[in-house]
């Protein structure tokens, strides 16, 4: 499966000002991005599911490609029909998921150490979310960031493809693309910001310049 | 599936003695209870299937036929080869967890109205959990009481096995039993004990009797 992950938007629950996880889905899919996760810690099952449901039917009724992804969940987006799943080192192991969610579904890994890339990679992972590259405010449990050198020494030890978070904003973006990244990942980048079409809009031109650039 | 389900143990989190879900669900295959139920909100995905795995793998070598559950997460019952789920009105709904869960599985789903009853058994759920039948000190967002009357609405309305649950203990167990319900079902009554092997016990010898009585 070719996965293109150039921008992935994460959503939040409540990030701030009025809006919610379907408010940043939308904007995430009018700007053209490549993937969003459901991201909920909070949330029961029952409510994640009827927030899941609704984004997965904008995301089919939009045309878009954009794949759909459900955090820590794997019964969810079962449920849901979402695309995959993206599990972090807390959540279920990458080859129990596997085997639950089958071959056709996408799995993602959060993975901070070279250890932890190729774990998941051995665990059927079809891609790995490297971070926290910088620091985070909406994640501040996340651990220390790893840097463009972490970055990096993953990069180098795994050929999966590699989608960057913690921390990505539209000034760091390109360095971290540069770094060997495939996709950059954002929460508050976009969920923080007032106009969040905007953001979407703008990170994803970093992405095609960078693509253009290679 | 004729589901035997007369004394039913729900492990906890630390219940505050220095015992653990291991601890609790070795107390409750000891004293021969019907089911086991894992029930963990805090833990991640990860924890909760390490400690289901080692609770399946403890129920089967002991060669006993309880059946093993686990709370709300369907992906963890999947993956750790339990009997099956037991649902709150907060988790999936039953039709979608059977969806993913398949016919062979297990499916509880708590229900305090005679409607949410109604909705479970619609829905796919092969037993209820009724309650809160009297107020209790481990789930004190359990919501109000339904009292013996509202047990006896539920038992009046669905053909289901019905387990009471909510305060259930040794003083009260024969009370509620003689209301109909097919069994109890026990967190702190057992988790809480000095003695846990005692309690079961004794737990154990109520639902007995009231078998023979009935």
């Amino acid at each position: 499966m070719a996965l293109s992950l150039g921008l992935y938007v994460i959503t939040c629950r409540d990030p701030g000002h009025g809006v919610d996880h379907l408010d940043i889905a939308r904007a995430a899919l009018r700007g053209g991005a490549d993937a969003i996760q459901l991201r909920d810690k909070e949330a029961g099952g029952g409510e994640l599911l009827r927030v899941s449901r609704e984004v997965v039917r904008l995301a089919r009724s939009s045309g878009s490609a954009c794949l759909i992804l459900v955090n820590d969940r794997v019964d969810v987006a079962l449920a849901c029909g979402a695309d995959g799943v993206h599990l972090g080192q807390e959540d279920l192991p990458a080859d129990s998921a596997r085997r639950i969610l089958g071959v056709g579904k996408v799995l993602g890994v959060s993975a901070g150490t070279v250890e932890e890339a190729l774990a998941a990679r051995d665990g059927g992972a079809d891609y790995l979310g490297v971070g926290p590259v910088f620091a985070t405010p909406t994640k501040p449990d996340a651990g220390e960031p790893i840097g463009i050198e972490g970055l990096r020494k993953i990069r180098e030890a795994v050929d999966l493809p590699i989608v960057a978070i913690g921390g990505i904003n539209a000034e760091n973006a390109a360095l971290v693309l540069r770094a060997g990244a495939d996709g950059i990942a954002v929460i508050s980048a976009v969920s923080a910001a007032e106009d969040m079409n905007e953001a979407v809009g703008r990170l994803r031109r970093i992405v095609d310049a960078h693509r253009k650039e290679r």
